[in-house]
């Protein structure tokens, strides 16, 4: 599966979040990492190569601080300019069927104030509409969004947290499955492996990977157990 | 009560419907037509004159096309240049407290479509939610949309008695009461009277006049009955 992350915000220096994410990006052949200001400073955008860019890859995350309850103008004239009739929707359109679109949204307010009685007063879930409509359009699977609620908060290991969730959400296929994640701690732990590790470290972390498999076998035999029963 | 209207599409003369609004534009001083993509052709917003336009109005009507559930980005940029903290919003921004805000809706599929089961599958109240949240946020009455669906279908008549709806929703407070169109319409006669018309016009326009006035006297009286019975 090969993921693009669409990112447009006027002034990534300037944004604490959108820096974090960029300076943690993995490097990987299937996560491309595409910042619409920065590729088109003077606002006129490659139509046909955003198109291709688009066509290569299977997950399409749409990244952007949540202004206005929507995106910065930048990605607006992107959605407005590359998703065309006959590309991406209409008789002949059909380049984007089947895939996923994603949304990771840097949001300033706390997460309590978006629901009746907050001072948003609305849903993510509802806000989002238009995205969920596009995605019906394009004939794409909507993925459940990323949020981020109030970075500028946020301490060291909830930054941490918050990286793996993101770069589980790029990655894993299913990526809302406990078996899913699993596999993917096993890959790194087993990528860790291969780097210099201080003493003891690394049979500390085959114990971990010992235990993560012990704990996967005993689920799959008591869900064995209750598919027998049921 | 004095009307802005923000228009925003980045091609007008090529749109009819944009153009048909625009040429029939009432001549007032209680109206502004202000179409952002010819004020502003390099993209660069004068915010500070923006927020005196604002100022000055009562009422804020954003007109656009519906690309991609939402407007064109030209108008997103001006709500996040014009629109900002401490001016429309936080705890010293309250410049559009108390005042309007409406939307003038050009949309292109029929109006069948936006329903569950339709191709669009999402209603237009549930598409405007980031609008309405931004009303909430900026203390301002949201009005109900004014929606121009397929315009390009519309006959000479259809075309009239959407420019006849437009109209009253710029200029007329309680712009869906009978009684707000009532004196609209008898405004709209009196003035037409002050004009050359053809011979027995004007007394059959009178006649109109006297007509109006003698149903919303039979209406009061019926009203009055039935208020002194519940």
């Amino acid at each position: 599966m090969k993921t693009l992350v669409i990112v447009s915000h006027p002034d990534i220096s300037g944004s604490s979040s959108q820096k974090y994410l960029k300076d943690s990006f993995p490097q990987s052949e299937a996560l491309t990492y595409h910042h619409l200001e920065t590729i088109y400073p003077d606002g006129k955008i490659d139509t046909k190569q955003e198109q291709r860019l688009l066509k290569e890859h299977d997950r399409i995350i749409l990244q952007f601080p949540f202004y206005w309850y929507s995106s910065p103008a930048m990605l607006k004239q992107w959605l407005d300019d590359v998703l065309a009739e006959g590309f991406a929707y209409g008789p002949r359109g059909t380049a984007l069927k089947g895939k996923e679109l994603g949304l990771v949204l840097i949001i300033g307010a706390a997460e309590k104030e978006y629901q009746v009685g907050g001072r948003e007063g609305f849903t993510i879930s509802a806000l989002t509409t238009p995205y969920q409509a596009m995605a019906k359009k394009l004939q794409m699977t909507f993925l459940k969004p990323f949020l981020i609620y109030q970075f500028q908060y946020m301490n060291e290991q909830e930054k941490m947290r918050l990286l793996i969730g993101y770069q589980q959400y790029l990655a894993i296929h299913d990526f809302d499955s406990l078996r899913a994640k699993e596999r993917w701690y096993l890959e790194q732990l087993s990528q860790l492996n291969e780097t210099y590790l201080p003493e003891n470290s690394g049979f500390i972390l085959e114990q971990i990977e010992e235990f993560i498999i012990d704990t996967r076998m005993e689920l799959d035999e008591i869900q064995m157990y209750l598919d027998g029963t049921s």
